[in-house]
């Protein structure tokens, strides 16, 4: 049963909870009362844990069934892929010294995943690593996973991290090595190459490391979030709740769709388990022992705000890749026009821009005289046109319109707009690529909005190059500059996505993205910026720029996989617009950040400085971008020469 | 002309010197000079120094020549590829802080190597990139590089390294930063993701850094050193002569087929050039002014020792990637077997090994009555059968053989041979694989040549556990144990040539191969070990091994490009027989080292250790190697599930 629903009825989503149990031999029953007892799904040791390979006579293992819980009939194909999660014994240790173990645990982990595909399970919980090394258990895990089904596997792994003690007030005390056990993780995937099978469940201790070094894991896959009993904090009615900083980690597992599961013994008064053994076998109609804690992470989802609207609109497009548009090259199709038409706040913004330039162009005393020429370059299906007029009529300034639109498909519809609305004598439609029409007369304001994610991308330089002909020599261009952006981001969902292209040239193309699951490691820095009107002979579009990123350093290591990118636009003056995170337009929904990925993720350690080189390059026909990281080691450059990606001039 | 012939009129190799000229505008006559004066090339400016591609007016430049020495005619197309290699600008500086000196650069960096390339010539020497950074440079070059048809470009690079001063006696003797000019090629090669037309040009200082860190560029793609004139000490006469490290410096690049360059002004008084400005474009008929250095560096080439005629044998073979064989599944050649039986030192340790082993086995009292039963196992054409005969000849000791062989063209020769010798009455031949005959009697001594490169590569430990049901309990078995090394290496030839199939198999491929142009960073480390006979049930031939390799702190910072892999194998007691370098049977030549690629070269910074993890494992019907790097950085797991390579059962 799911958590229920947040706040105003919410249903977007749902939310589960799963519950860590012992073994038992009878699953039937223990899925039952789990079940009943208000839980999702129970995570369920699948091996008697007292075997061990090495004790068993090998005469007598041939004909002897091994010694799971139950034979895979004792439940429905559905009730074992639904509600049960594997618990892979947690004796298991693949790098111990001691090769009896480590022989004894490569067997039992074949067995007990084999048994577990078998039964279709979706997911199975594997034990933590060993602390001092992870290799021996990573070429295991590897070879399974080639064969592997769907089951997802994932590694469970707790949440701690040693803080960082430069500052420490004893420096006698030595510690032999800091412990962070993001980097078990990283080591680990790293040695199965990001296999998509193999995720996380964080086991969430009593206290956290520091926020920046828990935000890491939002990039991950994690799957589950594990959170013991003993991490509950004792309500004044002797109840368990959680400190603030565990509710905000509960809830961002919520909005990252990260399961909880509960686990260990109930040890609050309140729940009546104190003294007794109270293992959650719970005897039969009798509440769940754990149920309290289920009540209280439900009650956590269920209180939080609702997704903003746009949210909502937005979440089938989260972390999904999508190739940026080619505007000058491709003509735009009418649902493109319809989505981005909507955007009430952009046109907004661009009407209270032109007000502006109306206001400081055209003096009071003359607005009942002197006519402003307006033209609107790249006018699509009028929006631009629609904003201006409005602007005009708002500042009482008399406006003359031409608005130009290469695509043809766009001029019917506008034209037919024009007579609707009755624009006839202000507007003047031209058919024609901006770069080539020869205008009757030059404009006091040049409008457009040719921006893409990452500003200049869609080829708003080259556009307005060309534009600006026909703008006088003291006119007004809106936008008037515009900066891209970019941010380092672990992107593990994304560089799947990517790899699984098997080819160069999808690492080298850079995607309009929803970026969710998604750890953005440093600020973001400006990259490239343009301003319009640009009348120097000597200026160029090309530009080239070094950046110097400092992670955070109480964030410990971290993987990049590649850069959110970003833009602002200055429109006139104050008024801008953009979707730079710390200073993003509110409620606008036509952009989605941009992200550069690297070929080879590149592991960055504490207190050492990310240097990224971008480029924008230009050659006759085509525009491109090239990057590279140059510290702590140098990548290889990406898409020299625009061979995997470019846009079309 | 070459520098001579070395001592004893070896004539296998052919080494050239080549000098650095000024620009000058009449190249016949440069060529000319320099040619006549001994040299075999020059290294010559093609383009006015004083040439600024932002200095020219733009109107001018579209009907005018750019300022090159001459036009293409002036040499013949084979003087132009076979004396002449470019020199591009030095005062190109592509990372400059000055934009215009920046954009200038790109210019005429193009503008050079397109002239250049135009011209058919081998090679181009670039100048050094800016110590603070070369990311700009590199990203020019990578362009340029996708698009150039088969010109070297040579990255000029001086040898430096600053040492370590951890141990300096002045602690407040801050370096702002450590000089390793090895780093900076490094970030250039691994930008341009070692484009194998990339390569080095060392230029050699007066003083030169510590062995080890030298030593790390004879992995890498070295094509020309630079001695300048200041480099050179002045002996008791006034002539030029080198240093004792520079002398062995030199003698390496000669033996790593690594050209010489002069460069510089003549600064010996004995050359007569002191006070006068003596530049290297010397008026006809006088005697040119670098010519004492030239000939003091033929006096080096021509004072090598001749190469041994192994050597002179393997030359073809250096660095040249061979896939194992496969000598279980596939049957060897007549001409594989004839390559091997000229190896008279391995067969003589063999006959030292049995020799001893009968005199253990048989005491002299008895050596009349007793006969020893040996068994060659993998008999081939008879080569142990000999040796063992030879061996109880030499002891005295009476012999009863069986050579058991599975390849049935081997055993044709096997016949002919006992007949041709006469020995029908002591060997019996037996047609079979040795894992499934069924021995008439029990052995006292097995005798099997069946390791590879790496030792148990090619299935021997399978084999001997197989033969070993016929092999008395006390019986002896030769070899009786062996043992695979490994070390880490630089080997950016062999890392190229793998790369160049595009493929992953190839990188999950161990190579046979004769490693010569290859930097060993650490000394190599015991890998897997297997002894005959192994009665014990319990035994395994799966094997695993982690290993941690600490490189030489003066060495700097390196590149790991994958593993070097011997073995060493005990025969019997004290006679061995390997390949392992520091303890390798002399003039042996049957096998070459294997090298264990890594998929992503790994870089080691200095005083960081490397975790190396390897594993031998089996399925029924094959057997394969794993391999990993888990520190600095995990590597992803390479042949997982024997999925590129493995040896067939």
């Amino acid at each position: 049963m799911p958590l229920g629903e947040r706040h105003s009825g919410d249903k977007s989503e749902s939310r589960y909870c799963g519950v860590e149990t012992d073994f038992d031999d009878d699953m039937p029953n223990l899925l039952s009362l789990n079940i009943h007892g208000g839980f999702d799904f129970v995570v369920a040791t699948l091996m008697d844990p007292n075997y061990r390979p090495s004790l068993v006579d090998e005469c007598t293992s041939r004909s002897t069934a091994l010694p799971f819980a139950g034979s895979d009939l004792v439940l429905t194909p559905s009730q074992w892929s639904s509600h049960v999660v594997g618990k892979v014994s947690s004796w298991i240790d693949l790098d111990s010294e001691d090769e009896t173990l480590r022989k004894d645990s490569e067997i039992a982990l074949k067995q007990e995943i084999a048994w577990a595909s078998h039964l279709s399970l979706q997911a199975c919980l594997l034990p933590t690593p060993n602390r001092t090394s992870c290799a021996n258990y990573a070429k295991c895990l590897n070879q399974i996973l080639q064969n592997l089904a769907s089951m997802q596997l994932w590694l469970r792994i707790p949440l701690e991290k040693s803080e960082d003690d430069t500052d420490s007030k004893n420096p006698d005390f030595m510690v032999d090595r800091q412990i962070d056990s993001w980097e078990m993780w990283n080591s680990f995937r790293l040695l199965c190459e990001h296999h998509n099978q193999l995720s996380v469940a964080l086991d969430i201790q009593s206290s956290l490391p520091s926020a920046s070094s828990v935000a890491r894991w939002f990039g991950e896959p994690v799957r589950a979030g594990i959170i013991n009993t003993n991490s509950f904090l004792t309500n004044a009615r002797g109840y368990p709740c959680l400190s603030k900083r565990h509710q905000r980690l509960t809830t961002a597992f919520f909005n990252h769709s990260i399961q909880i599961v509960i686990s260990g013994q109930p040890v609050h008064s309140a729940v009546g388990a104190s003294g007794s053994r109270a293992d959650n076998n719970v005897k039969d109609g009798l509440k769940h022992p754990l149920k309290s804690y289920l009540d209280y992470v439900a009650y956590l989802y269920q209180s939080m705000d609702p997704l903003p609207e746009q949210e909502r609109f937005e979440l089938g497009y989260r972390d999904y890749l999508q190739s940026p548009l080619q505007p000058l090259m491709d003509n735009l199709e009418a649902q493109t026009y319809e989505t981005f038409e909507k955007d009430t706040v952009k046109y907004s913004q661009y009407q209270r821009a032109v007000a502006k330039a109306l206001v400081d162009r055209v003096p009071d005393e003359n607005a009942s005289t002197v006519t402003t020429v307006l033209m609107v370059v790249g006018a699509g299906r009028g929006p631009l046109v629609r904003a201006s007029l409005q602007a005009a009529e708002e500042t009482e300034r008399k406006l003359k319109i031409y608005a130009v639109e290469k695509n043809p498909n766009a001029v019917v519809t506008l034209h037919s707009l024009v007579k609707l609305e009755g624009w006839e004598k202000t507007v003047t439609i031209v058919s024609s690529d901006m770069r080539n029409w020869d205008a009757p007369e030059k404009a006091d304001i040049l409008v457009s909005e040719l921006l893409g994610s990452f500003g200049d991308n869609e080829l708003s330089p080259e556009c307005l190059d060309g534009a600006q002909r026909f703008l006088k020599e003291d006119g007004i261009s809106i936008p008037s500059s515009y900066t891209s952006f970019i941010q380092p981001v672990t992107a593990c969902k994304l560089y799947n996505d990517i790899k699984s292209h098997k080819d160069l040239v999808h690492f080298e193309t850079p995607y309009v993205v929803k970026l969710h699951r998604v750890a953005r490691l440093a600020p973001t820095q400006p990259v490239f910026t343009f301003t319009h009107p640009e009348f120097s002979t000597k200026a160029s579009n090309q530009r080239y720029k070094k950046l110097r990123f400092d992670i955070q350093s109480d964030t410990g290591s971290s993987l990049i996989h590649g850069f959110g990118g970003y833009f602002d636009a200055i429109l006139y003056k104050d008024v801008h617009l953009g979707i730079e995170p710390s200073t993003a337009t509110p409620n606008m929904f036509s952009w989605f950040p941009i992200f550069f990925p690297l070929r080879t993720p590149i592991c960055i350690q504490p207190g050492t400085p990310l240097e990224v080189h971008f480029w924008r390059c230009s050659g006759s026909t085509k525009v491109w971008y090239e990057w590279c990281v140059a510290s702590p080691t140098a990548s290889p450059m990406h898409n020299t020469n625009g061979r995997s990606y470019w846009v079309g001039l």
